[in-house]
């Protein structure tokens, strides 16, 4: 029926991301290391849960290690600084993960700076978002790099595209658009506050949504033969993206799920790998 | 002729800034206290010494300290850094600017980097530009701040706008584009490697030239009604944009000179002193 249209698989990406690192974790085990990912979870959030305990269970799957760190969601910044400060200064743990978000009364942001740059592997730090910005970055956020793996991974064109990223976030709509930018895409970044949305949506050869939005973007947004990369993930396992709509124009699209979030995750494990091969060589 | 067009003023603009500042310094002074900008100038090139003069002119006019040091063009990476940590650790000196470019052989963004964040008064750090990018910057670079604030004098509306930004430097057009982003335009970023590019900048009611070409943005670019600002500076002072061109479909527009430049020295004069502020309160 849509025998033209290809769907982003993000367990292939994620399975060929995950595959090129058992030899790197294999020879750093013979070295007495195992690369080590803390996960810091604030209260009871049900989906950031589920989230933590997925990116747990794929760690040992490829026999790293996961130590996770559950704190009541009335802890005040100052002790969950203490507990990053902690991770930081302990040699065996390689990365760290603050699950977002944390409650409100938490300073978020100065909790992502403290977690040590080397151990950043969830590429949430104000100066880790320069680095990427500048093309340096030892560990870029881990959607947008999933993103950019699964343009790559299919060999999808980006230099001289249109890219049009709908969400300005921080760790997400931001930095896929620097990127997008560095990987010479002709990047337009929208958000609540764009005018006309689908007409600007409807110049991109690549649209990626990160809005938060369930189906929130629609067939008639998406010009002909576009590649569309839906981030987003809500409740009930719904997309950003109406998958069915914008199947219809799409050349390329991800669906929801087992698009963006296998590939996030196999990024998440890839950039602990790397953390704990530098720490070798630190 | 052409009634009906805005030519935004950068003197105008400028004096407006600088005229805010005259109390300030008069307050500082009488706590012993002189903002001091310290410019280091690398090599023997000639707009970049016409640039330094131009700067510590515009701070004596206004009672201002001004440093000039000039390294021969030969220096090492490591013997800026030490001339930049020995200026880091000089409580009379305020505000640090090394002129770009630096000759090849240096490496620029470590030197840039070196500049400590609360002197780093023209915002070309690696940590001020992701702080700027969050809408939390202390010093956003120069230019881009200029461009923002010619916006502001004239009134003209950014929120809602589409923002066309030609050229993508860490020290320009990203940061503009940043800046646009965070007062909630939609912000498109084009480069050499865009494609169709006049269609794109067709579609800005803002458009940013930062391209460091002559006359580079034609007439037939502009959408009716832009906002077009020109952050070139080319040799024998002409801009980016053919002002005379672009001046027919604009709506308002800077001109070169007399536009940008000033507002960019201006900006780096109210850096110089907000740093001596914070410095009695640090």
């Amino acid at each position: 029926m849509n025998a033209e249209k290809l769907i982003l698989e993000g367990n292939r990406v994620a399975d060929s991301i995950k595959g090129k690192l058992m030899d790197r974790i294999t020879k750093l085990s013979k070295k007495g290391i195992v690369p080590c990912l803390a996960t810091i979870l604030v209260g009871e959030n049900p989906s950031s849960k589920t989230y933590v305990r997925m990116k747990g269970n794929a760690c040992r799957r490829l026999g790293m290690k996961s130590i996770r760190i559950d704190l009541p969601a009335d802890i005040t910044t100052d002790e969950l600084l203490s507990q990053i400060h902690k991770l930081n200064h302990d040699p065996a743990v390689h990365g760290i993960l603050l699950q977002h978000p944390v409650p409100h009364h938490i300073d978020e942001r100065t909790a992502f700076d403290a977690i040590s740059i080397e151990k950043d592997v969830d590429g949430v730090t104000t100066l880790g978002y320069a680095l990427n910005a500048f093309g340096a970055a030892k560990f870029p956020s881990c959607t947008p790099a999933a993103i950019m793996a699964i343009l790559e991974y299919y060999e999808l064109q980006v230099e001289g595209k249109h890219a049009v990223v709908i969400g300005r976030s921080p760790i997400l709509g931001k930095p896929v658009s620097a990127m997008l930018l560095n990987k010479n895409a002709t990047v337009t970044t929208c958000h609540s506050r764009t005018i006309n949305l689908e007409d600007i949506v409807r110049l991109g050869d690549i649209v990626v949504a990160a809005v938060g939005k369930p189906n929130f973007v629609r067939g008639d947004w998406i010009k002909p033969g576009a590649v569309v990369l839906d981030a987003g993930y809500n409740e009930g396992n719904i997309g950003d993206v109406d998958f069915n709509e914008c199947l219809q124009d799409a050349y390329a699209i991800t669906p929801v799920p087992a698009g963006v979030g296998p590939v996030t995750i196999a990024t998440l494990l890839k950039h602990t790998v790397d953390a704990a091969e530098r720490s070798l060589n630190s």
